[in-house]
């Protein structure tokens, strides 16, 4: 059994996904199906009937409740059976487990580990979701690979370099630093005084004059990145240029899969079209960052991380100092001191 | 190493599938080749060359005999090698392992347990097959599941008011009795004085008038079962009504996949044909009923029925049974006293 | 894991696969990219960069190195990291393993085993592929099957009769001797005062009259396979006929993957053409012997080839003395006496 952080906040998905029917996810190895109740309120119950382990989200909705299409016991977004419609009695132990769910800044977001220590005061916020200024993308890529290649590959953003060349290509070489920030680790990366690559170009034209970039991306435990990039004049300040807030969520489905869910914003005034924007971030998520991470994960041929004795290199501090903290969780969480 | 009863007879396939060619198929896990002799009596043989591995049932029929067609030994029904094309003396270890076979009712059986033990007269019967009063339609469908998945769902019909609107959907709310006969269970299913379905009624038209509808389900070891479905005027006796029989048997492929062989009739001057007739049957087991199973496979993800403590049902009475004479059946061989 | 020879030859391919970029090919188990550098002298390395695991043959050329595609390290033929782009230093550690290579007769050899002991005239060498009285085809097939399982399918060419029929079907009936030479098994076939079959009278003629055929292979460990067949007038001397060469080389890529790379060549004024050449003998490897050689390893399920307790006919006996020495050269290797 893969050892996955229980005590923590993954992303179902996207609010937009579930929408009025039901959302069927695998979530930690574990299947999740996500449906809302008459108030709108999402619910998250284990996606298998405890009588003949059917999943229920093949089920039928009514109301707030979701019917088994095998043998039709009904349940509510709680996991209590509250219909046998076969007339006998419904036993009072016949319930699937239930999930906090909580819906905030458009995502749907699941507590797997003990249910009273789920506080939702805890996620980590994507206020710039709403902000009216700006408008949104929205994407979701399933990978071939353990959730934490994918942290890495955020983690390290000198990769931009050799695998994304519209976001800098060989102009993308940046000064890099790294801090801890209470149970966050943030990794900044500058780059100054360069033509403006492609894709900051269509977002925000330096009409030919050298600019400035920056990356600053922070991690919140499981596997919650939160990125801020953006463009400015050289020497000017950042609020004259132009941010791009982001945000990167990966949960895992199993140990060789993961969830990647990807949010972006620009500003109202861009030129650059949403289709646009969400093409150049399809490519760059979908093209070459998802095969480069499924190779990765195919040479490791299910071997563990440091088992292989990975070189490590001085731009690797942000994503092992990531690789520490998250396995002391699991480890604190295995000794029972979570 | 699966667990399968094997002092029992299991259905190899239609008679029709066989023809004058040979058939393949894997049965408890063993490929077996089956072909006729020139009498046309069917003999079943291990489909694996002693030599070299290859498969005999690629290979090359000539009278009684199939060859090899890899390096051409040659083997009898009762898999005697009785040639070596390349001149070689034949040595006499050089047999495959064979079968006792057995051809009824238009089906053809094997015993894979001890030969001596073989005995015909206690396969279950289908005499209807061969009734020149009715017509009947076959079919055979592969399911990605375990075998005691397809009986339970045999055995619980309640399932049909969820899965198969054609046969009665919300009106199909039967009342069930349970017998032990012998070493069978039958479960019978009443439901009275209802509107006709629509299946029954493209059968055997009630014009218009309220029907009762019955459903017995007899179920011998291993998985052999045999339907009587009927439907009559309300309160009158059954046979002034349309019963129409049907076989469903099941054979193991691995523990992971099962044969699905099905077969029904109809009186001869039913208004339905017997393109219809298989349309309809095909469309419940092949699109409602086994995506449902393969669903709840993959849902117990490999782990035994018992172990996930499924909750139990007044409508699991008849598959219970079933499953513990099944599985005492089972421990009977493996201690010895089968 | 699989255990293969290791202090051995193996082809990794032909040379004209290799060309200008890099060749990626899985050799006993292990990922390997190959290379020329400046010089056209061909490198190989493992396929996997010791930093992040990716493939270094996604990567990108540079002269005589090779740049990791995800973090930009860049490596030379010996294995050597020689370049961070990234700024940092190199550490003397960041290097990836690096095997010899030899290039003869056009083809490419690795040595997997300790490398001082690499001792390339020790390949066994085919050279008639440079011959200019000669004109060469060449093939190569991934065959899901053992790679011992091609050469019992070489050493044993009484299977042409029953598998090949252009090759002499019923014809072909050969008195075998089976000889040690060195290190090496030889089994000649000969069949007297047939008709021409249809390959060997497409590719010279007998205007009508009988011919003798000859086949002699000759097995090289660990699995490099040497043919000469030929087709003569009755009774003349081999040199008043025409001669075919061949080579068939197997080089595992896993347990249950091989490739098997096969070459031949016909005098210069065969009436055959090179397309039609291809295409029979393509047809007799990728079409006759490769189902036949998968449906044998899917029929041994994994299981040891001796522990199946195969038949041993006389005409195995070629087969079974290179098991015998193959498996002494493994254990051998494994006792530390290689």
């Amino acid at each position: 059994m893969a050892k996955f952080a229980r005590q923590a906040w993954y992303m179902i998905g996207w609010a937009q996904e579930l929408g009025d029917g039901v959302l069927a996810r695998t979530l930690l190895g574990v299947p999740v199906v996500v449906f809302r109740d008459g108030h709108g309120v999402p619910h998250a119950i284990h996606d298998r009937c405890p009588h003949r382990f059917a999943p229920l989200s093949t089920g039928v909705r009514k109301d707030d409740r979701i019917m088994c299409r095998y043998h039709g016991l009904t349940f509510d977004g709680s996991g209590a059976c509250v219909e046998n419609p076969l007339g006998g009695a419904v036993p009072g132990v016949c319930r699937v487990g239930a999930y906090p769910v909580a819906e905030q800044d458009r995502i749907l977001w699941i507590w797997m580990g003990d249910p009273e220590r789920a506080d939702p005061s805890r996620i980590a916020r994507f206020p710039w979701i709403d902000d009216p200024a700006l408008r949104c993308v929205f994407g979701y890529t399933q990978v071939n690979a353990h959730y934490e290649l994918l942290t890495d590959n955020l983690m390290d953003l000198t990769h931009a370099r050799f695998l994304h060349p519209g976001f800098g290509g060989d102009l993308y070489s940046p000064r890099n630093s790294v801090e801890i920030d209470g149970d966050s680790v943030v990794s900044k990366y500058i780059v100054e005084n360069i033509d403006n690559p492609e894709f900051p170009e269509n977002a925000w034209s330096a009409h030919g004059r050298k600019v400035d970039l920056w990356d600053d991306i922070r991690w919140h435990a499981p596997a919650t990145l939160s990125l801020s990039s953006g463009v400015v004049l050289t020497g000017r300040p950042r609020n004259e240029g132009c941010e791009i807030p982001s945000a990167h969520v990966i949960t895992p489905e199993t140990a060789d899969r993961s969830h990647y869910f990807w949010g972006s914003a620009l500003p109202k005034d861009s030129p650059l079209s949403n289709g646009d924007f969400t093409q150049v971030l399809s490519q760059a998520f979908d093209t070459e960052d998802k095969p480069m991470i499924e190779d990765v994960h195919r040479r490791m041929a299910g071997e563990d991380f440091w088992d292989l004795k990975p070189l490590l290199l001085r731009t690797d501090n942000a994503a092992v100092r990531v690789r520490r903290i998250l396995h002391a969780m699991i480890e604190q969480e295995a000794a029972g001191h979570a």
